[in-house]
């Protein structure tokens, strides 16, 4: 929670012993010093429009509408921001977790409008609880990148001004050694340049590899 | 792992006394029985053809390309759909841990061509690495959802174990032509493993380049 900024968290009768020494560990997060203790789920929830159970279907058939935790995210922001108890403040949201060896009964369930899975295989559906936390927590808070390119791009890649001249610098080299071959010569240069754009180097590299082609360039005409 | 349908792990220089606990449990999952366990990461991701790492950016700022999980997901399948070893079969990939109290070192991101991060709050960025590894392997197995990926990732990257080649061959020229910058040259060969793993030539770029040094340090050492 405290990883993808959640704050409100509510635990339904807790084991004492557990959670008093959670609460007393050193580094706990503020919100586990803050966190509310309930005896019941349904007065934990009880001020949120939407209430989201978590789970996998392994074992039962619920009643409820079943959810991926993509459009659990949508349904929760979207009630989020949704005013409630009469227009005076935002609507709250709940996402319900049952314990590590149970998950939620179907008592629990019944507080909840719907179900959201966290899809897994069938040969192994139940999650450690943490973990499935995490997951859940990571896809609600994940940012709606529309159709966002994948950047594997670098930050600062050297203009073509600068890859013509390594180009140059290479060529150069390559006549020196004698080097002609048909896999990077060509009348104009292209291969390298197609190579050179392909590989995308960064200010950084391009002056390295100028440094260390000027160097062999310089050695292979001032050897004795 | 298995609550995501992965298989194949492999452990870098594990506890052993850990190790050995964790794949005798109780209910210990097919996957650990099978993991294969390595001295170094080197020899672990040697037949990868795309490495990412994983980490938090609190501490450092990375050379490597920086993706988001939902990137590094796409990256990752894309690769997994081309072929490598000649068209032979299917690429390898890799996505690296670290351990939970350091996360990767320096040295392990030397190996990979990018980090992927999972976006935290800046008060708590450090995620558990069991975690971390759940929305992980969440975010890389989850179902496309119509928005079609941008492909930026070649179609025949080469394997770890050809780009080390390329770079014992880089060191010796550069040894050759008497070059030693703090640039290029480090004690173990990092920055020239970064730079290769960042540029991700193909394998005809890398038969080139191998041409070319070969030629390079053939006559810096013949030249009369």
């Amino acid at each position: 929670m405290a990883n993808f900024g959640l704050r409100r968290l509510s635990i339904v009768s807790p084991f004492a012993v557990n959670w008093s020494e959670a609460k007393s560990a050193v580094g706990a997060p503020e919100l586990l010093h803050e966190a509310r203790v309930f005896d019941s789920l349904g007065e934990a929830i009880e001020a949120c429009a939407l209430v989201i159970g978590t789970g996998s279907l392994d074992r039962r058939r619920p009643e409820q509408r079943v959810l991926t935790m993509s459009q659990a995210g949508t349904a929760l922001r979207s009630a989020l921001n949704t005013t409630a108890h009469g227009g005076q403040e935002n609507a709250r949201v709940a996402l319900v977790f049952g314990s590590e060896k149970h998950g939620l009964t179907a008592s629990d369930l019944a507080w909840c409008h719907a179900i959201a899975v966290i899809e897994t295989t069938s040969q192994q559906p139940s999650m450690n609880l943490g973990q499935a936390v995490a997951v859940a927590l990571y896809e609600l808070t994940r940012v709606e990148d529309g159709s966002s390119p994948v950047i594997l791009f670098p930050q600062t890649v050297a203009d073509s001004e600068h890859l013509e001249r390594l180009a140059a610098l290479v060529e150069e080299t390559m006549e020196e050694a004698n080097y002609l071959t048909r896999g990077l010569r060509s009348s104009n240069g292209e291969a390298l340049r197609i190579l050179l754009r392909r590989l995308m180097p960064n200010d950084a590299d391009l002056r390295r590899m100028m440094g260390l082609f000027r160097r062999i360039l310089w050695r292979l005409r001032h050897t004795d």
